[in-house]
């Protein structure tokens, strides 16, 4: 019998997984942390897909891991992903007033406490992932390993740095080079980390890691691929958040560089790529591939 | 006989060694990452007394470890301390134009990359802190430790938290007891940590450890007292930043709240509890009494 792998149930089953651990590693305060960690939680919480944490969680569990053992990785991941909008969402960043469909930090606290909780936010990660407590569940030196892969692919060689060439080719024109490029660092990095740091975590062999960091390699390009061309096609409504906000800001994307129907084709390819990766695995990794495609048909 | 310890020679041995390191450790780039790093070193070469990569590295000397062991995690800590003084310097927070002597990060490169380069600067800091050569010469359960300790000291439960409260603070009345909690958070904690983590990494007894992170304690607090001080008492040319701005800002500090003479008895009381807390130790920690010393009487 071929069963056929239900995706959405799956992505919600991991996503509340996901909410209740970061709920739990980031409660509510009161007293001197209560208005940071309100800032903190205000952005955390405010939606989102918590695709890098699904993708660690998944990556554990296609390489036969137990997904409990990666949750407080997955989580340090949401939390650097949440940084990360809230600082790019600034005033002297892209100056975004919405974000999910809700007012972005800056708007409800001011740009100080926005600035800050992304700070803190950044800083709580890598608290998280060296918690004593998780300390225990993994071995040190993979979970070093874990911690150095992350804050490699959020820095100046990651996510930081495309952010950098992002502002820096804003108004110019850049190439398809360039701009594969930037967006690998920008996006494609923690997406990347998050599903390679799942497989070590699962304790995947060597050719296995290989293999899903391949397959993060392509869909991270493609997530944003499709995420230029939603500005482009998508509704405020849907992506909860402003559109069309690349043209006017001149930014260089796919669809601007080469059109909107060779932009689909390319990110058709790079989920072709992805899919290809897992070539050597059986039915476990039917959520990998599932959500591969997904990311090529999502609506926001 | 009875040799005078000669602080001066001291220091200036240490902070070569921690510059040398530190340019090791962030070279310059060409390429892609040229604009990023090019912003992350300019605000980290722009001078500085590296009180805490020094503080460290005295730490685990004063335990009988080897300092050159000790030097990256020295240098991560100044990472941080780097990218808190260039956030801090913001327009949305202390909108300050001078910091050393030198235009600020955002009047230099702008507020999008001085965000970006703070960024960059607080997650190169745990990527040092994690670095494979560095595992190779310190265990991994008291690395994890050092950088679970890091990361506390500057998230919302130390540096963050405390920038918060400074926030909060601005504009009204608190007591002393509030500003020793937030200063304690503001100042304190990184500083409390270097010296800490210098203790673990020279391999210190629990004691050892305990002795030396109350000292680090008591000297992050008479720093933070002293900088309140020159900030009426000194001037711009000796401190290189502006100076009077507290006052401007109706910043709560010691010297407002209690008044100069009883402020200047406070931070020496400071002093004399640091160097209570070496009782234990004999002439190994006599840079750490040194330092405590000329914290008290730093003129910038």
């Amino acid at each position: 019998m071929n069963e056929i792998f239900d995706l959405k149930t799956y992505l919600e089953e991991k996503r509340a997984l996901v909410e209740e651990a970061l709920g739990q590693y980031l409660p509510k305060r009161e007293g001197i942390y209560k208005v940071i960690v309100n800032a903190m939680r205000y952005s955390l919480f405010v939606g989102g897909k918590r695709l890098r944490p699904i993708l660690c969680l998944t990556a554990t569990e296609t390489v036969g891991g137990e997904s409990k053992v990666a949750l407080p990785v997955a989580c340090a991941l949401e939390l650097i992903h949440t940084y990360s909008l809230i600082h790019d969402d600034l005033p002297a960043m892209d100056n975004d007033d919405l974000r999910r469909g809700e007012p972005t930090s800056h708007k409800v606290f001011g740009e100080a406490l926005a600035i800050l909780a992304g700070d803190a936010l950044l800083t709580e990660a890598f608290y998280l992932l060296t918690h004593p407590q998780l300390a225990h569940s993994i071995s040190n030196g993979p979970l070093l390993s874990i911690v150095h892969l992350i804050a490699k692919a959020s820095g100046f060689r990651g996510m930081v740095g495309g952010q950098v060439m992002d502002l820096a080719a804003t108004g110019k024109k850049i190439n398809t080079k360039e701009l594969e490029t930037m967006d690998k660092q920008k996006t494609g990095a923690l997406i990347m980390a998050s599903v390679e740091s799942g497989a070590i975590l699962g304790d995947g062999t060597r050719d296995q890691i290989k293999a899903l960091s391949k397959y993060g390699y392509h869909i991270g390009l493609a997530f944003q691929i499709i995420d230029d061309i939603l500005d482009i096609e998508g509704t405020t409504i849907e992506l909860g958040k402003q559109t069309n906000v690349d043209q006017k800001k001149k930014k260089s994307t796919y669809p601007s560089i080469m059109g909107l129907s060779r932009a689909k084709k390319l990110a058709s390819n790079h989920i072709k790529e992805a899919i290809n990766a897992l070539v050597k695995f059986g039915k476990e990794a039917e959520p990998l591939r599932a959500i591969a495609y997904y990311i090529k048909d999502r609506r926001h």
